[in-house]
C-alpha cells in the first residue's frame, strides 16, 4: 500500500516545522538540494555502461543505493513543488501535452535527434 | 483534478512506444536528462535573492518557467522510477522514517548544521 | 608554486592509464562525473545564506569540504577537455568575447534579469 | 596561443565589474551556476551512446554545442575559485595525490567498482 502524494507532501511539511527548519526550505535552497541529490544519483550510474544500468536493481547493493537516491530527489521535488505552490502531476500533464504537439509520433519516430525524449 | 502517478507513468510509458524511444530511456540516460533538468531549474533560481526565490511564482513570465522546469524533473523523475521499477512514493518514505530517526527533532532543531534537512 | 593545465592535464592522463581506466573515460560518463561532483559542490553550500557563502573559506572544516569538491570538478574538466580534445582556456576566452558582445556593459550594468552573467 | 588561468580570471573580474554584477557573483549563486552549465553538457550527450559520445567532436553542430558548454563550466568554475581564493591547479593537484594513495594502482587496475575513478 502506497500513500498519495499530498499525504506524503503532509508528511514532509511537519518534519520541517517539528526541526524549525522552514526557513531554509527557500525554493533557491531547496532547487539546489534537488540538483545536489540529482548529482548523487549520477555518481551511481556513471561508470555503468547503459546495459549495466538497466540490470542495476537486480544488485541488492547498488540497487539499495540508486533507490535510496531516488528517494532522496522525490522528497526535495515535493519539498519544493510545496514551497512553490505547484501541483506536480498537473504541472507534468501540461508539458506533456504540449511534447506531444511538439514531438508527434509519425516524424520523431525512433530518433532521438533533436528530440528531447520527454519535453 | 488530477491524476495519479500510476496514471501519469501510464501516459509516459506509451509516450515513449509511440516513438519507438524506449531504448533510449536506459537508467544512466534517463538519470542525466533527470539532472539536465534539475540544472534548468537552478538557472532559474540562481541571481535571485532566497526572498525573491520564495516569490517567484508571482512573476507570471519566470513562475512560468520555474513551473515548466519541475514540470520536466517530474517526468524524468517519473520516467526513471518506472525503468528501475521504484515505488516512488513508498521509497520516500522509507527515507523519511530513516531521517525522522536520524536527526531526532528536539537535537536538530532550528540548526542546518551537519544537518542535509531532508535526508 | 602551481604547475600549468598541461601538466595537470598529463598527470591525469597516466593516472587514467596506470589503472586501465581509459575505457570509463568517455565524455558521456565524465561530464556525469563533473555533474556529480557540481552536485557535492551545491550540497556544501545549500544551506547557508548567500552571506555565509561567501565567509564560507574562513571555516576551516567547510572550507576544506569546498576546496575539494572545487579540486574533484576541475579534475574532471580536465579530463573531459582531454577525451574531447579541447583547448579550456581558449574555448573560454571564445565565450567571454561572446558574452562581452551580448551582455554590454551599458545596457546590462547592475542588472541580473534575462542575463546569466558570465554566459 | 593560449593564455593563463590567472589571465582568463582577471578578464572575468574586470567582466562583472563592468556590469556592476560582482554582488550577484557568491560562492552560493556561482555553484548553482556551476551546476546548471553541467546539466547543459549533460543534455548535450544524455542521448547519445558511449561510442557516439567518443566522437562527439566530429560533427560541427554538435561539437560546437559541447564546447559551448565546457566552456561556460570553465568560466563558472574560475570565477567560483576566485571568490572563494582557491588556487584551481593546486587544489586538483592535491586531491590527485590523495586518489593516487587511495587507488593503488596494482589493486584498482581495470575494475571501477566502489572506485570512482578520479577522487
Amino acid at each position: 500500500m502506497t500513500t498519495s502524494i499530498e499525504e506524503l507532501t503532509g508528511r514532509l511539511r511537519e518534519f520541517a516545522a517539528a526541526r524549525d527548519w522552514e526557513r531554509f526550505h527557500t525554493p533557491k535552497n531547496l532547487a539546489m538540494a534537488l540538483a545536489g541529490e540529482a548529482g548523487e544519483l549520477l555518481a551511481e550510474l556513471q561508470w555503468l555502461t547503459p546495459e549495466e544500468s538497466v540490470a542495476v536493481m537486480a544488485d541488492p547493493e547498488a540497487g539499495a543505493r540508486v533507490r535510496s537516491e531516488v528517494a532522496d530527489v522525490t522528497l526535495y521535488l515535493l519539498r519544493l513543488a510545496d514551497a512553490l505552490g505547484i501541483d506536480l502531476i498537473e504541472a507534468a500533464h501540461a508539458k506533456l501535452d504540449e511534447s506531444e504537439r511538439r514531438y508527434d509520433a509519425a516524424t520523431y519516430r525512433g530518433t532521438a535527434r533533436k528530440a528531447p525524449p520527454l519535453s
